[in-house]
């Protein structure tokens, strides 16, 4: 046997999420598809982040086990073959047999699109959370200084968030500029608990509105009460941009 | 009467092109219905450019007369609540009686997104040509610089091209870069026979592909025989870009 590791980049915009579901397609279900057809075996495979429906993936890890039968290259290449163009393998590598893409990673970067506009854009539709009032981006940074360190994420899990511990490690969290209208929120951490990203979000994006200070975040984060933080912001905005091994 | 200028921006993804055609959906149907609706008057709308289908435009610009009941800025929001979100109206002014979007454009840019990497990109697939293997760009600059000035673009027209005359002004044509995998042919001029920008493009990568030298790009100008020149790059890498008055 033996274990490869594929970067791989997806729309999330016509998927249920990455992992299988009961109903209707997923990355996941694609993905395994298209490589136990080329690999004529059963292929299961893993993810670095399981992201939800209609979240994107710059560069998602996953890993399977193989008889070897194919080149890392033909995988790549036959892969992308059989799988829809909205989900491609960037690379494919042989890694040492434990290699495990969800628990080796180190380090997850995501980044949160925000497109800031009085009219929304027909080419960010899929790839933003459009906002059309200004945003107090000072006030918005200044929510956002409060989420680097170690703390209890309780107030920004999701509803069905299976995590044992509560407690996650963000490295870097900052604003980030890609044009005059539209701006990411970049979040780096050793893991994320399900939804939080997006529900750190739409807290700063109340933050940015003025509907609440900037010093709440804080007080969210020690109240650990996920009834207390902000709406969810919507899943086309976040990309799973960077897995770090 | 009243004269109305709108700025507008599409994706041309769903649409078949610009112009209204008896079979499938139009730009121009989908926004002459949706001011009709609006303004409770029959309206009929001309552009700057009709674009093909599946061709984007960053900025359009149409104009159409009404009796003037709305000030614009209602027909911009109240267009925008009516159209479908792949169309918006970026802005509406009132303009002298004889405005005329068409005729009275100085200059129109449009740009061609390539996308060159060894594996397409999901989030290009609508907005740029995936080109997987390297291109001579120097050789694709020396191809463009053949195109400024004034010339019989005859070999770059397309099929069911019905232009009276077919010189144009080109004012500029360069290669732009927007990332390390994302380049940009940018040509500006005084007007333009159909589908020509794509029968340029389509040349020019044929240069850049090593395919014909890029001298031929004036030798095929010279030629004035559409039967000599380069496939037609795909719809979905063009953008209507700005329009001059």
């Amino acid at each position: 046997m033996r274990r490869v590791k594929l970067l791989l980049s997806y729309d999330g915009t016509a998927y249920r999420g990455f992992q299988v579901q009961p109903d209707g397609p997923t990355v996941q279900s694609a993905l395994e598809e298209a490589l136990s057809r080329l690999l004529r075996e059963t292929v299961r495979v893993r993810a670095a982040g399981r992201t939800d429906a209609g979240v994107h993936a710059r560069e998602q890890v996953v890993d399977f086990s193989d008889s070897g039968k194919l080149p890392t290259a033909t995988i790549a290449r036959g892969g992308n073959a059989l799988l829809p163009p909205d989900i491609r393998i960037l690379s494919a590598d042989e890694v040492p047999p434990d290699f495990d893409a969800r628990r080796h990673a180190r380090e997850k970067e995501y980044r949160y699109f925000l497109h800031l506009s009085p009219v929304a854009s027909p080419f960010f539709l899929r790839y933003a959370w459009h906002i059309e009032k200004p945003l107090d981006l000072d006030a918005l940074r200044e929510g956002l200084s409060h989420l680097a360190g170690e703390h209890d994420f309780s107030s920004f899990r999701g509803q069905g968030c299976s995590a044992k511990t509560t407690v996650r490690t963000i490295f870097a969290a900052d604003l980030g500029e890609e044009a005059p209208f539209l701006r990411f929120v970049r979040i780096s951490g050793s893991g994320f608990l399900r939804h939080m990203v997006r529900n750190l979000v739409g807290t700063l994006v109340d933050v940015g509105k003025g509907k609440i200070p900037a010093a709440r975040v804080r007080e969210l984060l020690s109240l650990r009460d996920r009834a207390q933080a902000g709406p969810n912001a919507p899943a086309r905005g976040l990309f799973l941009w960077k897995v770090t091994y």
